[in-house]
């Protein structure tokens, strides 16, 4: 006679599009799960802010907790599954309350994680417990489990890719329809891809939040989201999208991460890649994460970077893991191991830089630029004057009678002085509005 | 006072560039992986073939054994790690060995499981021990790890990719510098990617093995090697490169595992796939995998198919899981309730064809063809009448006076009607040698 071994009981809290989809997930896939397992994983509790809410999931024989920290703590669950979203508030209430009860924490919190990781790691390594956030960064890829378990063998030299699904759509709507920034915005929104408030996103915040997480498993560092640089797709212009087309590239809101002589380069900003480049040719709402190790050269992960399904399916792999037992440190190394996220030296990066200027079209102003230039020994590539269809720099004001655009390639230049050059030609008063500088990646 | 918790103690057999490679990954990151497992791994034993070859790495310390079967029996392992190669020999004897002892087994070897990979995991489930292979599918790519724990809140619909990386060489040297086949193979075995014979490579074989474990780890079957369609590139000519190219298409060696309402489909062969999709632009001995689940979507892996340092950070991979205590079972679910493979009907696949035939310049022989077709209800899109540069169809000798080549495109058509058009067409006697037919896959 066999002895069934006991359930795994979850607590989910939070049942958005996310939290419905693990439900029928678990419903629909349990029985294999169950056998893969030896196990039964069983949803023993719920909390969500509307209780009679449709979700189109049964949720008999579940027990509701208004109140999420409530459900954190119950002694009827094992392992508290926390979708609820959000850095502070219930969510990290919750959280902190189902370790400090010695549950296992499965969340896609990335705000929470990127704010808090290093306390929460802390505290579920003193219980014991796991705390698993696959579905925090990049949706339904696996990036989180390849870096800490299947590269555990590697030094991990960079990490990068597309880390946030709206700004490649908008970015992509740009490029292949000729939408204007606000157009391809308004449609991402349209869509559900973006938030109703979408700064989150397009200002790049949303990607150095994940960045922050793979930063600091790929180099044993404290999260350190402050320490991120970050910018958005808020200033790219059609004209710059074409620009990049004419000479054979892509505009992408790339997050980066890695090591130099100086310390870690963490940044998210709007790049150019060549067209042809597995991370140029990802369009839509797909991610795409390149991880360089010593060991295993370069590896590509492309899929879904959000959605209700393909976010659970990450969920549903933490739970399974969890079930099984697995119980590997949140950062890979013990928390207490974790070194302080050290910046390298600002500027220090050495590259190509694509700049667009709308210059005043008078005497003398296309000599003061390259005057500029010269003296921080920025060396041009390509030099391109247009003056572009009406809309294509919009709202900038930019394409005003008398105001030609100019596009400038440079060779490799460091980055210090680009921007140096480029902050006394704004001062100069011969271009109007801002000047747009575009690093060119040659990943 | 802490108690030292034991290292977990490994012997490795075969010490060739990959058995070398996990040496000396074991060495540089050995400190580190002390510091995630909380103990240390220790390589006690080793075995190979000659004992005074000097592999780049020190042996010291470490207990030689002449016989693999000894070491993965010997009472100073816990974990066999077995870089041997081959379905039979030592590789198995040493495989079941370890097993039978009640020790984990990590190996890189293909062919021993696309073999014996069902009774081998009934050995190690009967134990409780690991039997862990991340690094006989596609080398440094975690597509095991990925089926086996990421995706595993989803039932696999189809999985395919490039699963070899010298058949990938040689179509992409024949497409971007015009190389003829012989060439592009001569180069792929001067840069050591092919075996001295590479007929394993180039005839499919190698890919089969691993879409076998791949089509296992999918669908819950047990491995069938046997039941895999199995075609290589051995008949690929550079009129066809030229071809698809013009067509808008790669071609490459596919593996492809799909389930169909008639059972599983799963077959290797060269495919054109659109040039602009992810899998078109795969290039050199790199590997794509691509895997669609029910709910995670399109997930895509791209990375080193093969080379040691990528197929040791596999291994390594596997160690550390073993080290972990993380003990799945090998192929997912228990392999008692892995079903047999029911193999799909055959030629019920409906798609469209490139067909390319040299055909003898007389009267009434395009009619006869154009007629063989139209009776089984193969319609075409398009018709190209060429006559290829003299070296492009050789060694087929095709290309002698009198003889066109004809290049046909099918619109979507049953596999089994064009394969009986194609046989009689062959029969009729109006061609030069075989007719080339390649499926174009729209992935």
């Amino acid at each position: 006679m066999s002895i069934e071994p006991s359930p795994m009981r979850i607590g989910i809290a939070g049942l958005g599009t996310v939290g419905s989809a693990v439900l029928a997930n678990l419903r629909l896939h349990g029985d294999r799960l169950a056998l893969v397992l030896g196990r039964r994983i069983e949803v023993t509790g719920v909390s969500a802010r509307a209780r009679k809410k449709d979700r189109g999931v049964p949720l008999d024989g579940i027990e509701w907790f208004d109140d999420p920290v409530k459900l954190a703590a119950s002694p009827k669950i094992d392992t508290f599954v926390e979708l609820i979203g959000g850095a502070e508030g219930p969510a990290r209430a919750a959280v902190e309350a189902a370790l400090a009860a010695g549950k296992h924490v499965v969340t896609a919190n990335k705000a929470l994680l990127a704010r808090h990781g290093f306390e929460l790691a802390k505290a579920a390594e003193a219980k014991h417990v796991a705390l698993l956030f696959e579905a925090s960064v990049a949706g339904g890829i696996p990036v989180i489990k390849t870096m800490r378990e299947a590269l555990i063998g590697n030094e991990i030299k960079r990490v990068y890719g597309i880390l946030n699904g709206t700004c490649n759509f908008i970015l992509t709507k740009m490029q292949e329809e000729g939408s204007a920034f606000e157009a391809a915005l308004a449609e991402a929104q349209a869509m559900g891809y973006a938030e109703a408030d979408p700064a989150f996103d397009i200002g790049g915040q949303d990607a150095a939040h994940k960045l922050a997480l793979l930063t600091s498993l790929a180099f044993g560092t404290r999260v350190a989201i402050d320490e991120i640089h970050c910018e958005g797709i808020e200033h790219i212009r059609r004209a710059d999208i074409e620009a990049a087309d004419e000479l054979g590239y892509r505009i992408k809101l790339l997050g980066v991460a890695l090591k130099t002589e100086t310390g870690i380069e963490a940044r998210v900003n709007p790049a150019m890649v060549p067209k042809d480049s597995a991370i140029g040719e990802v369009s839509g709402v797909t991610n795409a994460i390149e991880i360089e190790g010593d060991f295993v050269g370069d590896l590509l992960l492309v899929g879904p970077g959000a959605g209700a399904k393909a976010t659970a399916s990450s969920v549903v792999s933490d739970i399974v893991d969890v079930a099984r037992g697995d119980c590997m440190k949140p950062f890979i190394i013990p928390a207490a191991k974790l070194k302080a996220h050290k910046k390298a030296t600002l500027g220090s990066h050495k590259g190509a830089y694509y700049v667009r200027l709308s210059v005043h079209d008078r005497p003398g102003a296309l000599a003061s630029i390259a005057g500029r230039m010269a003296a921080h020994e920025v060396s041009l590539e390509s030099i391109v004057q247009r003056r572009p269809r009406a809309d294509a720099v919009a709202p900038t004001k930019a394409s005003a009678s008398g105001v030609m655009q100019l596009v400038l390639i440079t060779h490799d230049t460091v980055e210090a002085a680009i921007r140096r050059a480029i902050k006394l030609i704004e001062q100069d008063g011969n271009i109007a509005g801002r000047a747009q500088v575009i690093r060119i990646e040659k990943l």
